[in-house]
């Protein structure tokens, strides 16, 4: 077996995050559904960006948001994406190295491609509002998957977005082959319920097949996923698919879902939300990283609703605050390596 | 007389901002002022890069950000600076533009030099330490300044950091020459009190030539500028100096300084100084603003800390806030055009 060197290895979109308040009006003469991702075109993106107000840029990705969580809360993660060789994609591996995160992926060569951005309009509800242009991370394919990194990572990561790019899907199949290979587990995010809603059949399948062990939603997505507004019909549906999955709900907590027990894991209420943006990438990061270290579920749950605490309550969907601290000091003992 | 269009033109090192909180450690490392700003050359921002943290850009610049705050408060904005025809270029054009600032200066067409960016270190007390790459904005030049523009500004604003780059300085002193033709006022930061030991002669010959009717500076920029501890002493040398300066003082509040008179105008004391990236730049955008619109000088000071106010509450050195919102809350009425 290979060495453990990565708690979580992320694959996903490598996108940086350009972030600006919005009223609400703004979505509605946009036609924008709140809270959803929607993938627009270079010319799309042109044009809203000119209707955006004054903006801030940040690394994001779900994946590589959910790696740096891994690496902010003190575990040791990588990740796997592409970017284009321009500013942007400097500045997203800069952000990824800075953590101490491994993130090899070559940029693409095409000059023509930019790296991917997604502008994310948050209004003052809190909520987010992601138009997502792709660019090199269309490029991402199973060419890219390393497979050293992989055999070398406890928990490999996918999101669900990655069925997008369409050689992404080859990457992602690649990376669940070679982490079974060498012994590991793979964990999906349903990512967004519009993207459930594009690829729900193969959802199903990844996780009835066993491509995916471990899977992460939040509530909206479950029920899109089955199909149904009722929650303990979705939750129980999912018990008889998956082995393992976390569910979150909002200020309401999380759910632990094994085939023996659904345990509801409450939380502590954020004062203010401030910026949605994240929490569910920053939970994956906190329940990946204890089941990396073996602590309790429940306790895995409790680690995700810390880190997402701390990223909802300011703009950006990267923690502010190095979340190892904050972990510290609710009490929370990683082990050693 | 020229319509008046603008209340303020800025001009600028049009500067992103690339910001990190950064322990004490990391300065005493890299031999760094606290609170300063210094110059690099792109190896060395290549260096310092490699050694900073997960960082947040944002565009910024001395005079960029004064005129983002000018347009905030509801007031009319012009900006002259350089920028690269790159993505961080865009993404400065962008951002003013969608604050309603008019920035129309041609971006530089040599590839090899990129956007200015100013890597800024946050320490845990909310001071900021800037390392300065200038690319583009160096070749800001003479052919740059729009007499148009300029004619149609109330106050035209450099910044002293503006004396670094080697062709600025031209471009300074037609801004200025002009302005005063067309009728209008000339207003100067001291920037920093590095630069000031820099240029003190030249700073001193700009203001008491009228070259400068209005002057903007902090309390140790002040004591540089005449090289004396003596705060009293420093003013009462600005005062035979300037026809009319504000001074501001940290949590002291600000001096209004006129031939006649000082006035000091204190201000409520900010609970927790996040970044104070911009306090300078955005007490610069009250004060202009309310001498533009004539309201009382010791009014215009209290706007001046009230916008400063907002952008040290957070990180960043622009407004997060609509500040005529906050403006209009604490009772300013800025008349009408």
């Amino acid at each position: 077996m290979a060495e453990l060197r990565f708690d979580v290895l992320g694959i996903g979109n490598a996108i940086v995050d350009v972030l600006a308040r919005a009223d609400d009006d703004l979505l509605v003469r946009e036609r924008l559904a709140k809270g959803s991702m929607r993938l627009i075109d270079a010319a799309e993106a042109e044009r809203i960006y000119g209707a955006l107000g004054p903006a801030v840029e940040s690394s994001g990705g779900s994946a590589g948001n959910t790696v740096a969580g891994v690496a902010s809360l003190g575990g040791r993660g990588a990740f796997i994406g592409k970017v284009a060789d321009d500013q942007l994609g400097a500045i997203y591996r800069h952000d990824m190295r800075a953590l101490g995160v491994t993130f090899d992926t070559p940029p693409l060569a095409d000059a023509g491609v930019p790296t991917a951005r997604s502008m994310i309009l948050v209004t003052p509800d809190g909520e987010r509002t992601m138009n997502t242009y792709l660019g090199a991370a269309q490029a991402l394919g199973p060419e890219d998957i390393d497979e050293g990194v992989v055999a070398a990572s406890a928990i490999t990561f996918l999101e669900g977005y990655l069925w997008d790019p369409p050689r992404a899907k080859d990457a992602f199949r690649r990376a669940a082959t070679l982490a079974h290979a060498a012994g590991r587990r793979v964990a999906l995010t349903l990512s967004d319920s519009f993207c459930v809603d594009r690829y729900r059949a193969e959802f199903l399948d990844l996780i009835r097949s066993r491509t995916v062990d471990i899977l992460l939603a939040n509530v909206g997505e479950l029920r899109s996923l089955y199909e149904t507004a009722h929650l303990p019909t979705a939750l129980a549906a999912l018990q008889a698919d998956a082995p393992l999955a976390a569910v979150t709900s909002g200020e309401d907590g999380s759910y632990v879902v094994t085939p023996g027990r659904i345990d509801h894991v409450a939380v502590d209420p954020v004062e203010t939300v401030v910026d949605a943006t994240g929490a569910g990438d920053l939970y994956a990061a906190g329940f990946l990283l204890g089941l990396a270290r073996g602590i309790p579920l429940t306790d895995a749950a409790r680690l995700g609703s810390l880190a997402a605490a701390e990223v909802i309550s300011h703009m950006g969907a990267r923690p502010a605050t190095p979340l190892k601290q904050l972990a510290a000091e609710a009490g929370f003992e990683m082990g050693k390596w």
